[in-house]
């Protein structure tokens, strides 16, 4: 929470829920993650947030940035950044959406299998590909599925076959998982990247860079170590895993550069309990799951939340949104300790908001506007 | 799957997965639900498909219209529905909203606690207020959390609260959770409402509806009752419980009002293994959880899909969606099986996606745009 946040609101006289993004807090987080790892290329994870306002002051900090479509790929280039410096990081792509990420100028791909290798070389021909391989995110707040990458074996055989399709087998990539607070998890995934370095490198290819991904947490509510240390361990498992043969490096952070800039105001519209003898409270916000609070969904993230209450007596309550959708409720499992003194039409602050929030919105269910941002 | 929809697609040259829903079925289940239960007003959930098509149709037809939201309420009335024919049924509600409706004519509201009763009371006065219960959906494929509702003994004190405040104290409401195949489950709810009747009466006030709700199934996979059984079943469980003082009563079918009469059509972007000895493909499409899939969460619904190769042997697929977001992933506990044949660019059709699927799109997560929607 920021003194700008707080005086944006305090002037607003718009209804409803809203983000608000400061953008000062952005160019920090930039400056930090480039100071951390000076040798690494930083790529923004656009759909962390994709406002025009977050791209635009990033491409003039010289940031590179992953795309997950053409939509994005069009946004990141709107906003300044040239195509070399965009990566078209999804391993799911249609063939026609690579023809035209390639007539756009971009030229760096992410794949995971061969059949997306020969997409790629059919319209992007001598295009940059990179392997996701799989790797398990013990540690991780939201650890990932095993929707992307596939296993380091047979990464080898991906890389292998894009060589022999006239493309550059470029590197690597994988993730440690979103929100990762153990910063030697970054070690093992190094040391498996290194081992496919050497295996290609048996059947005479010369990869050269690795895609360390996302994962660098923001702070909800428990503690999460400094980009510095993250820094540190990143280093010291490049120089274990690669020795004197440092690769060129990328990150991918997206709730690390914008999570902890954003704050969303949301309005107690009920408080209520289930029967007359229930202690527990249910408190029914204007912003729920489908508002822009989906990573709430089996409770994985836990923002921290303001009142204008804080410092009476709490006790538990569930948290829920205000559709009528029985799944709209955000903690209930492990109830949100609120003031006792908490009243409808008290406005709550919702921290760590900046990331996957207003895209994540639904477009109109239950007849409910989408999320509204403003970027400051 | 009807004709209808077939030749449609047959035509349709723009790119990307689209929702297309026959408003011929919709008519038909309009029908069937009115014969099924010719002493039932029907409120059709708006949320679950709020296409303005949809919902000029089922005025013309003489449904009442069951609304979540302010934006909702003034859907219906664009479509041609006068405010006697509008409840505005959600429990939560902001007191500026119920002024809003109350402006708009509308004059039913649904409560579950004595604060929401002040808010109606204030801003709404003499208006129809009905209280929702809790009751335990066992038997549904979604059964609905407890976000909804107090508990029966809670109720007597609400309504005797709004009729002290002013109001008229209609009636009750309840839930049998969603997708709900046992005709049976109305009966122990209706058992409550009839109890909640006889305690108002011994306050000296006199209820005169029930409105007991959605919980119609559509069919997925599994085979569901016709609506007939569930029109008998319901009568006879009012016969029982309210004897010669049969209430009114009012129903509220979203999905089983238009589940059925949408097909979406999708896109194989990707098929793929994790390893190469792996068996288990990853099938990618180009619509998942965030595109207009929402109800797989917890692989709660299972869509019927269909394959240009239905008839081939089959094996298991994991079935994902195509963001670069990793709980994008729609069937893995329960693997699907689909052709083995299956090739990237093959059109898949998912049938069953006419409720709960346009509006829970996202608004461009990774820069998708929504689902694009016809209704014919």
């Amino acid at each position: 929470m920021t003194e700008r946040i707080r005086e944006f609101l305090r002037r607003r006289r718009e209804d409803g829920p809203c983000l608000v993004v400061d953008l000062d807090i952005v160019r920090e987080n930039y400056q930090t993650f480039a100071h951390a790892l000076p040798d690494t290329r930083v790529f923004y994870a656009v759909k962390a947030n994709p406002a025009p306002e977050v791209l635009s002051l990033l491409a003039s900090l010289g940031s590179c940035f992953d795309t997950a479509s053409v939509a994005e790929i069009e946004m990141a280039l709107a906003a300044g950044a040239t195509p070399d410096r965009v990566s078209f990081g999804n391993t799911i792509k249609k063939e026609r959406d690579i023809a035209r990420a390639y007539a756009l100028g971009v030229r760096m791909f992410a794949v995971d299998c061969k059949a997306e290798v020969e997409k790629v070389a059919r319209v992007a021909p001598g295009a940059r590909v990179y392997c996701r391989f799989l790797y398990d995110c013990a540690g991780a707040e939201w650890p990932l599925s095993r929707k992307f990458g596939c296993d380091t074996g047979m990464a080898v055989d991906v890389l292998e076959h894009a060589h022999r399709l006239g493309l550059e087998a470029y590197g690597v990539s994988f993730h440690v998982g979103s929100q990762q607070r153990n910063v030697r998890s970054w070690d093992r995934a190094l040391k498996s990247a290194g081992q496919i370095f050497r295996e290609c490198a048996e059947r005479g290819i010369a990869l050269s860079m690795v895609n360390m991904g996302g994962g660098f947490p923001t702070k909800y509510l428990k503690k999460v170590p400094v980009v510095e240390n993250y820094g540190r361990a990143i280093f010291r498992a490049l120089c274990k895993h690669f020795g004197n043969a440092i690769p060129e490096t990328i990150i991918e952070p997206g709730r690390g550069m914008v999570g902890n800039a954003g704050v969303i105001e949301a309005e107690v519209v009920l408080v209520s309990t289930k029967s007359a003898q229930d202690e527990l409270r249910w408190v029914y916000l204007d912003i729920g799951k489908f508002g822009g609070l989906a990573e709430t969904m089996d409770e994985a993230i836990r923002y921290p939340i303001r009142t204008p209450r804080d410092g009476d007596a709490v006790s538990d309550c569930v948290l829920a949104g205000p559709t009528c959708d029985s799944a709209d409720v955000m903690y209930e499992k492990n109830p949100y300790p609120l003031p006792v003194s908490l009243e409808i039409g008290d406005k709550l602050l919702i921290e760590g908001t900046g990331a996957y929030t207003s895209t994540y919105s639904a477009v109109a269910f239950n007849g409910f506007a989408p999320l509204k941002t403003y970027h400051i």
